[in-house]
């Protein structure tokens, strides 16, 4: 390895290493503001409690399965035990362990500070919406700060001490392990609590929403933790690190063949200048005293875009890259921008998709149904336009490189559009995980009687958390989509490794008309489909046992209904935790079970055909579910403010329903989809040399 | 051609003649069925004379249409008429007009006996169940006939005229232009109707189904037929087109290679023995006095498909036909039955998906609405995995036909699969015809005051009519599937022919890892869903404007609500007309637009993932909505039977939400998108010389 490349690596650990630095001052800024309210600490406290539970039961049941999946990397990859080298199998099995414990750990992180800060911005709001937006902030950016650094410095720890990227393909595994854990489980627990809360508080009892009285009440602040702080962390951790393993498998194989290791040093020197510019992003966000909290957490986000794109040019210029492979980054990140925007319009309540859906509202809830299903449906256009669009530009540029490896270096582009529309995650989880922060913090004024003023500021804070969330999660599904695509093209280039390996043919492609790859293609259509609809169909059972809880605890706590006795929040928390579990697993094999039995049957190439099936069903229900469950929740809010009748009007009743509807699709089903691909993908890459030996068709 | 081909050739037309005799006998044997009941009479007068305004007017749009794309096929197509021949332009735009006549006859035909048999079959259900089916049955038997006919002669005389298999392209590009004005069309209108008359009938006046004192009575009835009898036969009539076009158009290459026409042959020989069995089949559909309707129409299907198997057989081995070929033949067949059971699973009111969705609905109609996705989404799984394996199984079959042509073969095996498939297409058009026609009959039955022993007797046949509906609608998308995976293989075909004709490098395939394809795939799969929404908001539209007119009619007409005086049916089926043709315009347009723009930027290989990826999400999203809306539809039947609380319980008011949901996915949306592939798919083929000539990138 040259040392501008070893440099560009030590800067990497660095600047992972200030940006945990920054999170830990900004972990105890935030621990260090003011709280009084006995009553806000003892619920906040219940939560934290709750999220740890889940968390400390999801990381054992996540240790059994990491014990099971290291035990079988170890006996057959990168190759068989018997047939290969054992150091490789332990170094893989090594770097799949680390992958989950990195990821647990950011996890870890950003579930204490979150479930601290929720109690300090809920406080702070009595002194206006500045402090307590930034509690809910830098609580945020804490996890944004933990999740970016943990996935930096694990991916060039593993490089440097291995010096291979496949290995990477192990560590990308473990952490999408531990994403589809925390991303399909927290979605189950949350949007079981959400519901089961709903259903009985709101809806039964006629109980306000984060009435003490409701059994469900903390176990749904929880979920918020569970699901979107940690869940959402854990994804994007997966994908940060996918984008970074695809990238580097490429990187090092025209570092290979060109001599030198150039291109690896560009991927870390494009990553790590990313979350650079996220902190600084970081450190701007600011708010006017009256001031409007969507456009400072925007404002974040398009100024780390700018620091990003000119510490990068800088970079190239300085270190002699090559401009067209800057390009793509560049692209991706742009385009990355747009889609988010694109997103936005679909789910913001001063369009017309949100206004029609409300006002649809007035004639019954199949008609709040049926348009939000179509405007789900129509937001799919502009991601998938511009997934294609920004593959297409970032091969196209890359391709005159070099010209005797044209394909490789367009391929590479890609790979580099991926990493570049990743570079400011940072940013993305800082915002997304000041969300369920705001959120708890309003649950937590109204709990603790802080009155109309305070919940009002909360209330402002929520919403543009809902906003911002909305974005940030078009923002992630693209970039797993383009991630995806490297990853398919790693796929191949792992599969041709391992044909040249054991002398028979490698793959030059996957031709559409070999029926092989038909075949797979439709199979993996179909994948996330049934995932999703496993997931959902858990959501209900799980709710149906929550709610039969709270039923009994209403019927045998005397004094529960009057407000004079505490309901037992832990057993709705331990409903939501093991349920979550336990429904998960089935959805998580049915997925690595169909890869498993296309490759034995299909071979590779219908492998090829089962992981680009995947991809593109993938994301069209991941956008579809994510934008329709959106649009519903800011139509019910919509129609909260005053609108189309208002509260309590029948169009309002109807949009509760379109929002109970869009909670799965939006916080469970759509974004795990995502976590779906990764998972497959990587068990496709890392089981391409026994695909290889044998199948039945291939 | 030789003498064998020849006479395969006249046996076809004389089967098709067959058929249209029986047709025509079947037909004056409905039409001399007794009929005395003079209110009936009448109200059967203002449906037909409602269907006859709709086909008037859009046949006359569909004409406009017509005559705009024929100026352009002779302007352009197959060659743009200075480079080429102007006599091959003729015939191309001859054989479009008459794609669009031949399909536009039968779906006159059939919905002028199904505006008949519906008096015929309310009146004989006074009479007991068995003459009541047997008038709806052979009704419906009219259209089977009919539309199988029409497509089995047009294809034979196009053939025999023009002796050039790309001719029929053309031919078959009229058939979907008119099964896009049928089909979407026809389904904008009848949910108009439908939903209108729901909203303000059952909902907001407490009115019963069919009560003639609403305006939108005999729209909703006329939209029965328009939509379910006309536009589902021109459907498949497209299907039935498009598949023998496919199958032809290698067929063709083939025997261009090898000498001699016997695969022209076969694919004529195949095709002919289909609707000969069909017509058996529908010979033999008998009902016992107290038998059950859907038993009968299952046994014609299994006696049609073992008529089949056996007659091929025999054909296979008197005319000495590779057996190879036979065996995709009836690979796509069994397959496409197993599909047709398979979806039954997820509609059939005594399994697990109908009787879950029901109990789900006690908790309110978000959970209807959930768990209804979820099994949708489940449901997709069986019929993907089919199409996926009977395409692998087909093209294994023939690759080992010919050595040298080893592809060729086994892409023709795919497109025979496809033929095979939907080799019993007159049976399924025949079942699906009675449907509409007994649902009709229940109507008039009420509206004539038959009574309720009488309504009993429609109730059964109306629902055997919906069990089996689901089935056909199944089993009509998977037969779309595989035709349009022989379509993309006739694709490439035309390109390669094309290619050869301008000098330059045709195509070998479609690579995965090429961009262009990529971003095809990625632009195609999202076509499917703009598609859908803008048509589901279409209905949306235009039901608010039929709802505002029947508003307006209760309030300005004096005496309706009495049911004194008449309503004027005519305004709501004006407007269920104007607006279902103005709301398709857009739709089509899109999906066409969007096929020329990827086409003229990314040129032939974008197309070819455009192609692919619209197959892709066009099945997923088709087999979804239809089987969710099915689901649904038998869900509310089966608590309106009494259970879960039975009719006016809270469960039943949840079930009626996800009723009104479905209505749109199954009868406008999700059958709709075959349509929307087929065309897309047509277009691309008719284009390739153009595509080839000139674009951005490719």
């Amino acid at each position: 390895m040259d040392a501008v490349t070893f440099g560009v690596q030590l800067v990497s650990v660095l600047i992972s290493l200030l940006a945990f630095a920054y999170a830990a001052w900004l972990y105890l800024w935030v621990k260090r503001l003011p709280s009084s309210n006995a009553r806000i600490a003892h619920v906040g406290r219940l939560i934290r409690e709750g999220a740890r539970t889940f968390l400390r039961k999801e990381y054992l049941v996540l240790a059994r399965f990491a014990l099971a999946a290291g035990a079988l990397i170890f006996l057959f990859l990168p190759s068989p035990l018997w047939s290969g080298s054992v150091r490789e199998n332990v170094v893989m099995t090594v770097a799949y362990f680390a992958g989950t414990v990195f990821s647990a750990i950011a996890g870890k992180i950003g579930i204490e500070v979150a479930t601290i800060a929720n109690i300090k911005a809920a406080e702070a709001a009595q002194k206006g919406i500045r402090p307590s937006f930034m509690a809910g902030f830098r609580g945020g950016a804490v996890m944004g700060m933990a999740v970016v650094g943990a996935s930096l410095i694990g991916v060039t720890l593993v490089y440097l001490l291995t010096n291979d990227a496949s290995t990477l393909l192990g560590f990308s595994f473990g952490a999408s392990s531990l994403a589809l854990f925390a991303k399909a489980g927290g979605g189950i627990f949350t949007k079981t609590a959400d519901i089961s809360a709903d259903l009985t508080g709101k809806v039964e009892l006629g109980i306000p929403e984060d009435d003490p009285r409701n059994p469900a009440v903390i176990a749904d602040n929880v979920g918020d933790n569970v699901g979107d702080v940690a869940g959402m962390g854990a994804d994007l951790f997966d994908s940060n690190v996918a984008s970074m393993a695809a990238a580097l498998v490429m990187a090092s194989s025209l570092d290979g063949a060109m001599g030198g290791s150039t291109f690896v040093g560009m991927v870390f020197c494009y990553a790590a200048l990313g979350l650079l510019a996220s902190l600084i992003g970081v450190m701007c966000a600011r708010i006017g005293k009256n001031g409007n909290p969507t456009s400072a957490l925007n404002a974040s986000t398009y100024i780390t875009t700018g620091v990003y794109v000119a510490l990068t040019a800088l970079a190239t210029l300085v270190l002699g890259y090559e401009w067209r492979i800057w390009g793509a980054c560049i692209v991706g990140l742009l385009v990355g921008v747009i889609i988010g925007i694109a997103t936005d319009y679909f789910t913001d309540d001063t369009r017309k998709p949100v206004r029609h859906v409300a006002s649809a509202s007035a004639s019954g809830p199949a008609f709040t149904v049926l348009s939000g299903v179509s405007y789900g449906f129509l937001s799919v256009l502009p991601a998938m336009a511009g997934i294609g669009i920004s593959a297409l530009v970032a091969y196209q540029l890359c391709v005159p490189i070099y010209p005797a490896l044209s394909t490789e270096f367009a391929m590479f582009g890609i790979s580099m559009a991926a990493v570049g529309m990743l570079s400011i995650v940072g940013m993305i989880v800082s915002n997304d995980a000041y969300g369920p922060i705001v959120d708890n913090a309003r649950g937590l004024a109204e709990m603790g009687g802080l009155g109309e003023e305070v919940l009002s500021v909360t209330d402002q804070l929520d919403s543009a958390g809902n906003t911002v969330k909305a974005v940030t999660k078009g923002f992630a599904i693209a970039a797993a989509g383009l991630t995806v695509i490297a990853l398919l093209g790693a796929f191949m280039s792992e599969v041709n490794t391992a044909a040249a390996a054991l002398g028979v043919a490698g793959l030059s492609g996957f031709d559409i008309m070999d029926p092989l790859v038909f075949f797979g293609m439709l199979a993996g259509a179909a994948i996330p489909a049934v995932f999703s609809a496993l997931l959902m169909l858990g959501v209900n059972r799980n709710a149906q046992r929550m709610v039969g809880e709270i039923h009994r605890q209403f019927t045998t706590i005397p004094g529960l209904r009057q407000g004079k006795a505490e309901p037992e929040y832990n057993r709705c928390i331990d409903i939501a935790t093991t349920g979550a579990i336990r429904e998960l697993i089935p959805a998580g094999l049915v997925a690595i079970v169909a890869t498993l039995l296309v490759g034995f049957v299909g071979g590779v190439r219908a492998i090829g055909g089962f992981l680009t099936g995947n991809i593109v069903s993938g994301l069209l229900l991941a956008l579809f579910m994510s934008n329709a469950g959106g649009l519903w929740d800011n139509a019910k809010k919509y129609v909260e403010a005053g609108h189309e009748g208002g509260r309590n009007s029948a169009a309002h009743k109807a949009a509760v329903v379109g929002d109970t509807v869009g909670d799965p699709f939006k916080d469970t089903a759509g974004p795990s989809i995502n976590t779906q691909i990764t998972v497959v993908s990587l068990v496709s890459s890392l089981m391409s040399t026994l695909f290889l030996a044998g199948s039945l068709f291939g």
